[in-house]
């Protein structure tokens, strides 16, 4: 006997799970579907130079290398960005700008596993990503499609978060900051959320830097309110240097208005610091208010130096992330998706093997009339088929023998409230449809 | 600069196929559940051993490890019913009998690539499969649903072969064939449709059989016909050897037809060999009489010893694999299936940087009320923005620009008849749902 289990940090999604997840996954598709993107999957399995490209070092650790040959030549995608950069290069020839696709798969990431926080070795993403339009139109539909998403799938009250990676050096200029570097200084700010103000002023001094330093950074860190406000103040603080940054940002959010977006959804966050190594234009992060905990359920940004990691030329490209699992797991907790054990909501019991014709032919006609059944997987008693359909989680069993065949009907027992009632196989058909919505 | 490129055997699924593909899935997942399925996902990573359970020796090569910690721990699942035995062990205190899962996931093989010929080493695979029932209730149910999920795609004409794996040694007896083994004989048999007889009876003399071996072998062979006349001729040749066996297949399509399926569907083959060391009852395989070369497009049977690798004692199961790259090559050569290059209908100009607010309000109009748009990516002339639509397969651009405002209407170019006409947004979006059907 072989021992049945699974590495740590890899799950099963057993079918309650999945009934659920494919449910969302199929909406969110049809939103990009809306907004005229079309579907693309990539190899699992690639070139290590391929999917290092972006990494390069931190990509090292994460990687999974298949012993393959050499063992340094494949691995797993840690990504579907990188993947969609390498498609976009060798493709571009025959893909009108812009290219704008969407990619729901698995990826795989050697990091260290906590199962009971939700972060696992394997994980879905299900990305969006414009290749080969300047900013703002294609990121400022991002933001439309990222509240049209979570909108679908039932969540009122969520917050995108936007903000420039170009602002981050000018910041520091004007706060007279030279070292240390910039991602040090990003990366605490990025705490700010999380630790609070003071905490942070704290771990920026750890860092070396000025109270006067500080003190400056916060003048701009803290300004808040509507876009013009924020914009007009930095334009005020930082003038020219910025001029251009808060021109697009300006062109960005009237885009977002114009889509229709809620402008109580929206927040121009100087503090908000995405992958400072990547990002290179307007950046955001979408999350619920009611479950800080949760993190973000979307994130992107725009990034225009990957694709050249490919080619002989930059081409601009922007996307987002949609978080599936975060999704799944905020909406079970604000209740709004719940959990089902079955497709079908009724089990048709095999009891008498004079009359398995007759079962059969209704539950062929139930399942072509577009009702799911299941049917009983072997004869046996009535009692055991009730006892299989309750452990099952089904409400109701379908039960047909002589005295229904003989009347041409069946009968329908709801197993909650023990009633039972007869129905002609048309009758049924109709029932059938209507317990499935 | 990387080098963008793909290694040998894996490829891309351009947006142009996985629109084929994504509705295809869609509409064999939507089958699955009409039967009461329900879906199942399982790691692309697993233990060495508990993925060789199944393949031993002829695994180890196919199988893509990883170079993880000794290097021998971990690897690529090489199919969907090894991890489904091992789930099944891992849980089945708390899933009720039958387990009855899908499951569509991409596996990987170490395989000698044959692109040109449609052989990857990474690929769908679309199974079904009911844990936990003895035959042949769910035998049957499988044959059931394969028949409607070729009839739901569009597929006409098609042949279900069936057998059982349980012949073979009561046919190489009464041919008093005891060297070499079953597995040779079974091997060159199932090359009967491929070679023909002549050269399957060279063959069978390579092996060492006599001439009286072979043509008793080939009584039974030869025997064809309506499933009754078939197990009449058997029982006549055989006797009680064979009495358990037919008495399965007699109610086995008994049930198949009381389910509905067409009687010239089913071919009663018992040449029908399928993975001997796998198998162990009723096995089956689909295939399009007009299209012989594209293979099986569904095949399956039961396989009662598989689960018991991983528990201590032995659970019947039984299941079918849907083909989904051979259906989509078959669909392709028949016409039914079309390719689109784009999920929407229309594109939409941005041409003005005055009336953006104007077309981005329209465009979100339209998505919102269900009809897919792609919005041009940046600003540019009316007669770039023609190109672009055109580039990439779209029959329809629309135009909105001062006059349009105005009026309070878009114009509707139809790039092909090169006619335009003008429409209110309210018939824009009537019109918008009739193209999109």
């Amino acid at each position: 006997m072989i021992k049945p289990r699974l590495f740590r940090g890899f799950r099963d999604y057993p079918p309650e799970e999945m009934l659920f997840r494919e449910r969302l996954i199929e909406r969110v598709r049809q939103v990009f579907r809306r907004y005229g993107f079309v579907p693309l999957e990539t190899p699992a399995i690639e070139y290590v130079d391929v999917l290092l490209g972006k990494y390069g070092s931190d990509g090292e650790k994460l990687i999974y290398r298949l012993a393959y040959k050499d063992g340094n030549t494949l691995a797993l995608r840690y990504d579907l960005t990188v993947p969609l950069a390498r498609f976009y290069a060798m493709n571009y020839t025959r893909l009108p700008l812009p290219f704008r696709r969407y990619q729901v798969e698995k990826v795989w990431r050697a990091e260290h596993a906590q199962m009971t926080r939700g972060r696992f070795r394997e994980f879905y993403q299900c990305d969006v990503d414009v290749v080969g339009a300047p900013p703002p139109i294609p990121d400022a539909e991002l933001i439309s499609l990222i509240s049209d998403a979570l909108s679908d799938i039932g969540f009122n009250r969520f917050i995108i978060k936007v903000s420039h990676r170009k602002f981050l050096p000018e910041f520091l200029r004007y706060a007279g900051i030279e070292a240390p570097s910039e991602l040090d200084v990003a990366r605490v700010i990025d705490k700010l959320d999380k630790l609070g103000k003071e905490r942070v002023i704290l771990e920026l001094e750890k860092l070396g830097l000025s109270a006067r330093q500080i003190g400056k950074l916060f003048d701009i860190l803290d300004i808040s309110g509507e876009p013009d406000e924020v914009i007009e103040r930095l334009l005020s603080l930082l003038g020219e240097d910025v001029s251009d940054i808060c021109g697009e940002m300006r062109r960005f959010f009237g885009m977002v208005f114009s889509f229709g977006v809620p402008k109580g959804r929206l927040v121009f966050d100087l503090s908000l610091m995405r992958g400072l190594d990547y990002y290179t234009g307007i950046v955001f992060e979408a999350y619920l208010p009611d479950l800080p905990d949760v993190g973000s359920l979307a994130a992107g940004g725009r990034y225009d130096n990957l694709v050249g990691l490919f080619m002989n030329r930059s081409v601009p490209a922007t996307g987002t992330t949609i978080g599936i699992d975060r999704i799944l797991t905020a909406g079970r907790r604000l209740g709004i998706m719940l959990k089902d054990k079955n497709v079908a909501k009724v089990f048709f019991a095999l009891f008498d093997k004079e009359f398995v014709d007759y079962v059969l032919s209704i539950v062929s006609r139930l399942r072509r009339e577009g009702v799911p059944v299941e049917l009983g997987g072997k004869l046996c008693s009535i009692k055991e088929n009730i006892q299989t359909a309750e452990k099952k989680g089904y409400r109701y069993l379908l039960i047909a023998g002589g005295d229904e065949k003989r009347k041409g009907v069946v009968a329908v027992r709801d197993l909650k409230t023990r009633e039972q009632k007869a129905l002609t196989v048309s009758e049924l058909v109709k029932w059938g449809k209507e317990i499935c919505g």
